[in-house]
């Protein structure tokens, strides 16, 4: 028997002692999901004290109060996402919630009559409707209220914890009404009516589970809490257990990124809830060794400045305050009192209304708060933990700047062809950028506010991140199937006083060429400046183009190369694989030596890109918006490295922050690099970078080796010098 | 005799009443410029306790300490603007005057010393120095110091200070060599040395003026207060109060827009303060019915968000916590007590050590400040404030909205070739965009950090602008003489209850063409909206090609027409005249009705720009950045109206904020335009315009006659109205 057998078939034996010993937990007492009799009490009084929760609470009765006033309106499904009936069932599950848990906290029953005219309503409209008109061809996994059942599943994960909350207000007669021709079908059609969907490990099916376990607790249907955790089969090979085992990494890192993570996280940390509550004896919080409480964390740390990173299908505004990452943090401070999680709700400002939320509110009305801790930290990939790693480089000595290496597996359907790609941040902004997703959410005008056609071909072309293009395709021929079978290897991980360091490599982006990349946040105290440092090896069997595309955000201050600019026509760069989308502005031959190209982001701040090249590296300078005949694109800038014919090639490149400008106080800072030297050199298994900046040489050591868990001594110019783990930095004047 | 030579006759006779009884008020006491020994008193009690004024100056103290454990540095001028020595010798004048003042709040003789030693180190350097090398060829003002003459002027108006607040500590011998190699030998550079630019009634005469007048306070050298106040022959055609009288419109409006107001202001402020100190019989703060106070209140009402409305040679980043007005305000704050002053004090955050500084701490101490009230004002240009106007419109209806129009004078040489435009703001953003100037102020690799070439080239054209431009060539051909010759005239200006409305009309931008536009801000109380109403007429006695150009800053969402996009290949709109600085993206020709395009703001707003066209307006869609070999311009995006072979045509058109864009919330609201009707018609001197918006039908009645003194009453639809003024608005369903 293999092991995976042997795991279901513990699960079932599991399930069976469950089933006898517990009665499935399953209770008659409402409300019993999130929020339980034991959290209303306590919540009832704080809202008739001062403090921050008794001001949240006001504000949501003035929010509700203001729709309550108005008919109910519950239309026959038509729009699309962004649409009105969409918009409208979208603002009733959450009007339900919020009404339901306003007539627990202060028991007035008109906010349960509301609840209750509204599921009334709904009681009319749904046994009448058949799949939605606006539903995609051929999917599947139509909705009836809404045009895909992911967002008829979150409707019944709200709708069902408002019915929970004002269950002892209704009438016998509106339960079964309620119960028969509205929630139960809406359940059974999201789990047996859907089977691929409700058993597919993946966040659609997380929300189903969900919707659908919670149903199971509230309205007594032990087995649909079974099927929830375990598929519709009890096979325990799908449902939201196994959606715990596969969809994070051991250290809880979703696959698919940070954006769809923090929206993956709402129905994990809802359900689990649920489950503590109504089940604790199978200590849901416990299971995979706290993979819910990394995961909420991880969502944290794959953030800067309040945005999350955005790598993959990413719409960039998207950060820590977003709703789903506000229930995530209640909850993490509940189960740890880890006054860093205050910190962060602090930013959220937004205190929710239940149990773990009063906690939220009371500590930080006692000024608990301390600072959240971001960290430099690799996280692998995949539910192994070893598919990859999605790593992130900090560093507090010259500004807030955070550098993303992405060494990461595909990440499904919205993963992007990125492979070794990075991104840089500074200063609170975006210097070495990703284009995210493009996408206007929800904006009818847009392609229906879906994802654009460009977020294929564009956003998620390998030409569009920061990484290596071979021959002008996209990494796996732009083939998710592929991408999703090979991920990259992490080769080492380090930080340490001198920075942090990472190597990451691929040898099946494309056939018969290996892609490695070593990149690293360094420290030069005695400046007080920090740099990046980038090698990308490439090495092939036979010979290839080599594009290596930065996109920066800024204006171009300069280079010290000559361009050849293109003023009067402009074309695009090619024809396929995102190439279609970038105009060539413009296109130079550096000498040999340091090739530098600088500019200037919005935060004032000047970067200075440099290159040590042999004269054979073609730098073209690019905007995208080419082949865009809806203006859908964003015209940012970026440059490509290219060489041609190589086997072999080694990109080897510093980038700079430096200066300031401050028109508004009439002042200029460094606006010229201070990197006068790069050299690069190897001896044994060490590579030897030195530079010098600002007149100061420093020698920078990376540990190469396979193993490089012990000290390394070696000689430098007469010097005995000595590398413990992967990086050193030795100011070469301080000796 | 003409009444100009009776004022200066006038002046004469005053003059020589000065002479005669107060010798001319130059006093051996020192300080006694802009602080004087009671400030000092005063200013000493207060850093001894608590507040903000100690607070500024534990930090002016801890700011000079650290400069003044350095070396000092006097380095040879070598460098123009951005250079090392350029901004040493800025940075040495400033150290100065902030060491002089720490001396005499503490009087720590360490601070008069330091003074003392720069001052000797100029004492040894100035009489060995030229021209400087970096000055400009064929230049009426170099420097000695630094390129141009102007930083010198600044420099003097600083150090005088300087000494002045040190003079207490110095030996007799030092006052000798400072004074007699250093102090009054730069004076006579900037005054004797230099008449065309001290006699100049423009900003660089009053630096030297002020600078060369203060410096006779200082050094009891009478004459030269007089030579400042009056020109170097005291002919009264020249100097500072000509400046008083010429620069400044009656509101206290500056001819160069708000950018240059504001450094304008300083000097004036300055001198002003040591005039009024000295020579307090000259009421200087009463001249001209008190234009300076006037001045410094205008330069506040021109600005938005704390950013001046970037008119002309503009850089965007400059606002009102800009260091000039931090002085202003405190002067405004300390002449009027008006609690409004606090307000933009507290924004500015910024407390200066001075007598009136401490005015303003006190005050904000104590929490006077009440909220500064912005305004819609026409302020008259030109001396005489005829000269056309520079209008501000505002509205708090639906956010903070203002839209500038611009019938205003040329503004000299920093003027733009830009009558009759138009700009408009929303939420904290510009919504419809000026360029402002082309120009990276002191970062050396972009063209010496000096104006563009494309300054020139595009910046100041018309179509960089939102005006219309005739047969694509620029007002007054692109003539800044012609251009200061010829202003337009605001032919009215009125706001009330409805919104704010002006118009203005030129006939001098292109000969035989008459250009008149109406724009309005207007009110849609009902629908708590406002829209800006545009009307613009061209009148001409032969056929021309007209083109209205409208910026925008955002994303484009959509039009409502169909468009031909240039997706391979992008060329140069034109060739001259700006126009080959514009890519042109696409283009398309909409039917007869309403014309809408789209776009979304950073600020998460939509904004629809709808035309009434009759078919025979093509609109061509553009992009900065042809011709732009250096990467030196904003890739901003832009639509062009145009129609050809026409004597005779009304651009009428409407835009609509509305709606939100929130990815980061997941919502999207009212992503479409919801004005359907659009209608214009006259009726005798009314301007008629029939619009519905959201369903809801509106009259908006405008008054074009020559006087709209009175009420005006007509019939519309069988219904007697009437319009009081020049604007009325008339929800039509509340009849």
């Amino acid at each position: 028997m293999n092991p995976q057998f042997l795991l279901s078939k513990l699960k079932l034996l599991t399930l069976t002692i469950f089933t006898l010993v517990l009665s499935y937990g399953v209770q008659a007492s409402h409300p019993s999901l999130v929020i339980t009799q034991s959290d209303v009490l306590e919540m009832r009084k704080a809202v008739i004290e001062q403090g921050s929760f008794a001001t949240a609470y006001g504000k949501l009765k003035a929010k509700v109060d203001l729709q309550m006033a108005l008919p109910i309106e519950v239309p026959v499904p038509k729009d699309g996402g962004g649409g009105y009936t969409h918009e409208r069932h979208k603002k009733n599950y959450q009007l339900m919630y919020d009404a339901g848990i306003l007539f627990q906290l202060n028991q007035d029953k008109t906010y349960a009559d509301y609840v209750r005219d509204m599921l009334l309503a709904y009681v009319q409209l749904y046994p009448t409707l058949d799949l939605h008109p606006a539903r995609k061809v051929k999917s599947q996994n139509p909705g009836k209220l809404f045009w895909q059942s992911l967002n008829e599943a979150v409707w019944l994960v709200h709708t069902i914890q408002a019915y929970d909350l004002v269950y002892g207000a209704l009438s016998a007669q509106d339960i079964d009404s309620i119960e028969t021709k509205l929630l139960k079908p809406v359940a059974l059609f999201l789990s047996q009516g859907q089977p691929s969907t409700f058993n597919k490990v993946h966040n659609h099916g997380t929300w189903a589970t969900a919707g659908v376990g919670m149903a199971g607790y509230v309205m007594d249907e032990p087995e649909w809490v079974e099927k929830a955790l375990y598929d519709l089969e009890k096979s325990g090979k799908g449902g939201f257990l196994r959606q715990l085992d596969e969809l994070f990494s051991p250290q809880g890192y979703y696959n698919e990124g940070p954006y769809y993570q923090r929206y993956a996280l709402l129905p994990f940390v809802t359900f689990a809830k649920a489950i503590d509550n109504n089940d604790p004896q199978r200590k849901i919080f416990e299971y995979r060794d706290g993979i819910l409480l990394k995961a909420i964390d991880t969502t944290i740390q794959l953030s800067y400045d309040g945005l999350f990173f955005p790598i993959n299908d990413a719409i960039k505004s998207k950060g820590i305050d977003t709703i789903e990452l506000v229930h995530g943090v209640a909850l993490a401070y509940s189960l740890t009192e880890d006054p860093g999680y205050l910190d962060i709700a602090r930013h959220q400002d937004h205190i929710i209304l239940s149990g773990d939320g009063l906690k939220v509110a009371q500590a930080l009305d006692k000024g608990l708060a301390e600072p959240y801790q971001f960290e430099s930290v690799a996280f692998g990939d995949g539910s192994d933990g070893k598919q990859g790693a999605l790593v992130i480089m900090r560093s507090q000595l010259a500004g807030d700047q955070a550098l993303l290496f992405k060494p990461a597996a595909q990440g499904l359907g919205h993963g992007h062809f990125d492979k070794l790609t990075w991104q840089f941040y500074d200063q609170g902004k975006e210097i070495v950028s990703d284009y995210g997703a493009a996408r206007f959410l929800n904006v009818e005008a847009k392609f229906g506010g879906r994802y654009l056609p460009e977020n294929e071909s564009y956003a998620k072309q390998t030409v569009a991140h920061n990484t290596v293009v071979v021959d002008e395709t996209s990494h796996f021929n732009g083939d998710v199937e592929v991408g999703n079978l090979n991920a990259p290897t992490l080769n080492y991980f380090d930080t340490n006083q001198f920075g942090t360091i990472a190597n990451g490599d691929i040898s099946s982006a494309y056939p018969g060429v290996k892609l490695e990349r070593t990149l690293a946040l360094i420290n030069l105290a005695e400046l007080e400046k920090t740099i990046v440092l980038d090698l990308f090896d490439v090495r092939a069997s036979a010979e290839h183009q080599l594009d290596l595309p930065l996109h920066y955000l800024g204006q171009l201050i300069g280079t010290n190369f000559e361009l050849s600019v293109n003023t009067e026509q402009l074309s695009a760069l090619g024809s396929n694989n995102g190439y279609q989308h970038l105009w060539l502005k413009g296109r130079g031959q550096p000498e040999q030596g340091l090739a530098k190209v600088s500019w200037l982001n919005e935060n004032g701040r000047f970067y200075t890109h440099t290159s040590l090249v042999k004269g054979n590296e073609e730098f073209l300078f690019t905007q995208i918006g080419a082949n865009d005949p809806y203006f859908n694109l964003r015209n940012e800038q970026g440059f490509i490295r290219r060489v041609k014919d190589k086997k072999q090639h080694q990109f080897i490149s510093i980038l700079e922050p430096h200066g300031e400008y401050n028109p508004g106080k009439e002042y200029t800072l460094e606006a010229e690099s201070k990197l006068t030297g790069l050299v690069h050199g190897e001896q044994g298994d060490l590579t030897l970078i030195k530079i010098t900046m600002a007149g100061m040489p420093y020698l920078i050591v990376v540990n190469q080796s396979a193993d490089a868990s012990t000290q390394h001594s070696f000689q430098y110019q007469d010097k005995s010098l000595s590398v413990n783990g992967r990086l050193a930095v030795y100011a070469l004047n301080n000796f």
